[in-house]
């Protein structure tokens, strides 16, 4: 069955990384040599041990650019999967490139490290920052303002969001598919106001002080979440709240249990009733006054019975236009796929909200000149992957569950998918003449190859093969 | 007195320089070692003491983010004074961080380093820089460009700026409190057209050459400055301009004074008639054609008996509007202070004209994840300080003067100053559950803090602490 | 004779081209140390080498800033100008500095160096790069989409060039002087339509997926061009496109003979006729539809005996609007020269179409402070040279050809060229006083400098000294 083959590639993606972990024997006996340097003291020997390190990586890359690859000829997909994942992937990123910057006892707020750190390819998106706040039910996350812009997208739940804008505030009720823009250095609070289910928030950060970087700033709170009152001398802040150092103390001490933290009932009831911004019936108030944005409430911008796509793009929605920003949410229908496509101006940043699949995507950057990378990664919930621009990307979903995949598409506007396969896709445009010409082949057999599907951007999957290779390893 | 306080101060801001220029002993170590390397050259010697001194400096910066902060508990303020300086802080620029760019008899003009150069939490402003010039009365500086977009304060004096706009002459006759835009490219020259006092102009440079760098082109000049086209062959010379190489020779070798020189009375007064640009009475004239704006001259943005601020917005001058820079200027009163507060979007790079006090800053990207670096600084005439976006900053007159601040807001659109103290602070906008939830504390406590104040922006500073720290040390 | 002077710079380039080749020999001892650290496998000699590299060049940089220059004071202009050829001017790019992408036997594309790869100074124009296509006659260019912006020149030939755009297909016909925008990711394709003249189109690119970096996309074709269609697995390409795999095999297998091939009489009459873009009459039609322009249907910006100057603004054409990218072309007759002068905000990127000749600028970044480096070099039919906004230049033609140079205007708008010579130069512009004090001269003495050339931009050039010079050598 599908199921096996999915747990064949799993194991495949475990070992590859396992051998990344034992390490290299290259950057072993470098790193060996940098330890036996008698010349060298401690702090030599770890940055010669680092330089190690980097040069191992930077010849891998190299490597990989000359490596010929043996596409097609007798490789089975499964060979070829585990060939990609072996050698490092920048455009996948899972558990582990996340960084937990808040955890309590009820929730956490991870952090996808820059997308340049494993590789240059991505430095179009340097200035990007993907998070993911999750939080139990009936629960507080202290307010906080970021040296970022930020676009939250509610994945599960539902929250009360609250800022405080110039001399006003404003809260939101807000559910699964609301998008909320916070803009950069607004105070932002929230509850989790249901009582069972979890809140499960994806952001998107643009950093507006040290590019690349971004960082939380608690005013109120004590000594965790520590309050930025505190790096304050206390003449000063004695001063400027016009109070004594020892009421100081105790208001900046007695918070400690960190930055999301269990509300009672009544507190619950109250925020949740405090929903004081404008009316939110879309396309009315909530939309023209930078409220929110329920991506569901919108016509899908592609439907059929292989999935559903739903798109807010910047020139509809001015919480994204000064972004540039798309947020687009496609539900891939189990078995089916979206593309193969490409994006003309914009890249993806792409988030798995729920379900299992793979992602393919041809890449010439990796690859020496001429030729193109398969790149392909599994997926399953929490997995980010980015396509870039002009990149060909298809995304399909295991034969088990419905694949939903949260994206934020930059550079967004000016932006058009050029399909590859199915209706409208660009072979079938070229005139009859430059198809003979770019196959060598009578421009009839071209058309037989690109005309065949019909249906458009979710097409159905590769699911026979898909069934046939799962029963090979039963 | 507080006077002894500062002087203290000072000592210690001196003492930190010496230890760092008496260099660290592993630094010394690791130097020692790249001398005695046998298979080294010169060269490679001379590289290896280089890679030490990277080496220091970025370790350095790695302990200062592990360092637990002692703060609160115990220390007097001065030792944490001490120990903030004693660590290198990069928002802080004084006299030695400027270069000489021009130095003659009669003025000079000098730069400060890169923003970068210190430390990448300032790449957000790499590509500004600013610049002093200092001229004697009656005296002229030589006309250039620059390949950069240029902005000046007259923060002291009295001057006639002229430019070359395209086809035609602009003259302006300026004083203390105008704000000129000097359009990348434009050739410029201006006159110091007092008797008796000295001019100080402060400009900011947005470079468009290349990134973070800019450069005056003097055409006009001889050996000192050196005109530009001098840099030409004679024979593109003599065809360029018609006139045999002898008299080439005599127009560009005169001038050796440099390019800041005593005018004549009679060279004044005649120049500082030609003010030919359309009328400067703001807001017509002026203004609506590019000329220069009076900070002064406008109606102060917040004030009352503990300052002044006087703004000048780009979405109302449109000089300031492509470079999305706002001009303010604060006049704190001596014993008072502004803020603390926080830029939403925009970074100030702040320079003080007048008076001494110091600031402190609240910066997460120093330290470890989740606490709040204390920055601080000494201020006196000349120190440049930088407030990135979101950074919570407060800005402390002395008891003796008045502290006057010059800021170029970079980043200004959009931009929106939180208050954390005082009217309208973010606090008192919580609502009653956000206070309890996030100090931990009956909503009521917290209120009985973020009340009382009720001054706005500029505030009573910490006077009485000052009064007797200072008293302690006589 | 002026041919004769020409050949003997020639030589010089040449010389000191080898003597680069030749390497120094401190270069020489360093890598030769590397060589024989016994502590260092083949993986850091390698590495060890490469620092000697970096560190010879750096160490020449850090040289010629602090080189005194020995310009003017007896030295002939060849010895000036072999003294600037040897050091390394990072503002020229040859042959050598262009790499082959495609080559076939019909045709080839040339893609020049990222700018910055040779110094730091054109980091403003890292994100541009410059292409040159030639393609025989009756040959096809076979379709490709680029994950940059494009636009091209056509140079030399006829072509009929074809987009995808959204849903529908476009052709133009376009000739010598068209001006066509490729909005980034628009699937293209080409024919050179004439039977006897060869195509040349000359490209400028900004990347939109990795700065400084873009690929072709091929998605028509086989093994070569490869089809991007082969990265993906047949399982997905048989379910995407509803065909077997043996099908997938045959059609992505057939075409071999490169992305540039022959195409017949008939196949270029039926694409040549396709023509199904809107009306061509500029200005209107093809204009205001986003297609060609053509730069010498319009007025010349400039136009005397000695030259005439080509301008396409990004003002006036919404096709170099989001570019900010102006496009001009000046024909130099020869024997004369344009400039010297300079562009306020604009870095040029030019491209030698036809002719030979030279260009001087005045450089102070490459320089210490306060002097400018003459940068000059000899131009001829592929020659790219960068003039940085501010930067003073002149491009003097050969006595033998005309000199037809394109060129590429970053960062357009708001600039404004400021002549340095002849009609409306600047030093005219200043009032008499800045004239005497900024040349202590005269003012009489100066303007009969700065009076005497009447032409404007384009002037006669250093005919006479040329001719003399060339004697010499015979």
């Amino acid at each position: 069955m599908a199921l096996k083959a999915l747990l064949l590639l799993s194991l495949l993606v475990i070992s590859a990384g396992l051998a990344l972990a034992k390490q290299d024997p290259e950057l072993h006996q470098c790193k060996h040599q940098c330890k036996h340097q008698r010349q060298f003291d401690e702090q030599q020997k770890e940055e010669c041990e680092r330089s190690c390190e980097e040069y191992i990586r930077e010849k891998k890359e190299r490597e990989r650019g000359q490596h010929e690859r043996r596409r097609g000829e007798g490789n089975s997909r499964e060979e070829e999967e585990e060939e990609t994942q072996r050698e490092e992937n920048p455009y996948v990123f899972e558990d582990k490139h996340f960084e937990d910057r808040v955890r309590t006892e009820e929730g956490r707020v991870q952090v996808l490290e820059k997308f340049t750190k494993r590789s240059k390819l991505l430095r179009g998106i340097e200035n990007y920052r993907v998070a993911i706040l999750e939080a139990n039910p009936h629960t507080f996350i202290a307010p906080a303002h970021f040296d970022a812009e930020l676009v939250l997208f509610v994945a599960m739940g539902r929250a009360t969001i609250t800022m405080v804008r110039e001399e006003k505030r404003e809260s939101f009720n807000v559910e699964h598919g609301d998008i909320v823009r916070v803009p950069a250095g607004t105070p932002v609070y929230m509850i989790n106001r249901d009582e069972n289910e979890k809140l499960c928030i994806v952001k998107i950060l643009q950093p507006v002080s040290v590019p690349g970087h971004f960082e939380a700033f608690h005013g109120a709170g004590g000594e965790d979440p520590e309050s930025f009152y505190r790096a304050f001398s206390w003449e000063v802040l004695e001063a400027a709240l016009k109070v004594r150092r020892d009421q100081l103390e105790k208001i900046f001490g007695e918070q400690r249990k960190g930055s999301i933290v269990k509300a009672s009932r009544q507190q619950i009831r109250a925020m949740s009733q405090h929903e004081e911004g404008p009316p939110r019936i879309w396309p009315f108030g909530g939309e023209s006054s930078g409220g929110p944005v329920n991506l569901f409430h919108k016509h899908p911008s592609q439907s059929n019975q292989f999935g559903r796509l739903y798109e807010a793009h910047p020139d509809d929605h001015k919480q994204l236009q000064d972004l540039d920003l798309m947020v687009s949410f496609a539900n891939i229908t189990k078995g089916a796929m979206s593309g193969p496509y490409y994006n003309s101006r914009a890249t993806k940043i792409c988030v798995v909200i729920e379900g299992e699949g793979f992602f393919e995507m041809a890449c010439p950057h990796l690859s020496s000149s001429g030729s193109y990378q398969k790149v392909s990664g599994r997926l399953r919930r929490g997995v980010v992957f980015v396509a870039p621009a002009g990149h060909p990307v298809a995304v399909i979903a295991s034969q088990n569950n419905n694949l939903q995949v949260l994206c934020f598409e930059v550079n967004a506007h000016g932006n058009f998918r050029f399909p590859l396969a199915g209706k409208g896709n660009i072979v079938n445009e070229f005139e009859r003449e430059a198809k003979e010409l770019a196959f060598n082949l009578p421009s009839r057999e071209v058309e037989r190859i690109f005309k065949n599907q019909e249906q458009e951007f979710f097409l159905p999957g590769p699911t026979k093969q898909q069934e046939e290779r799962g029963r090979a390893f039963e």
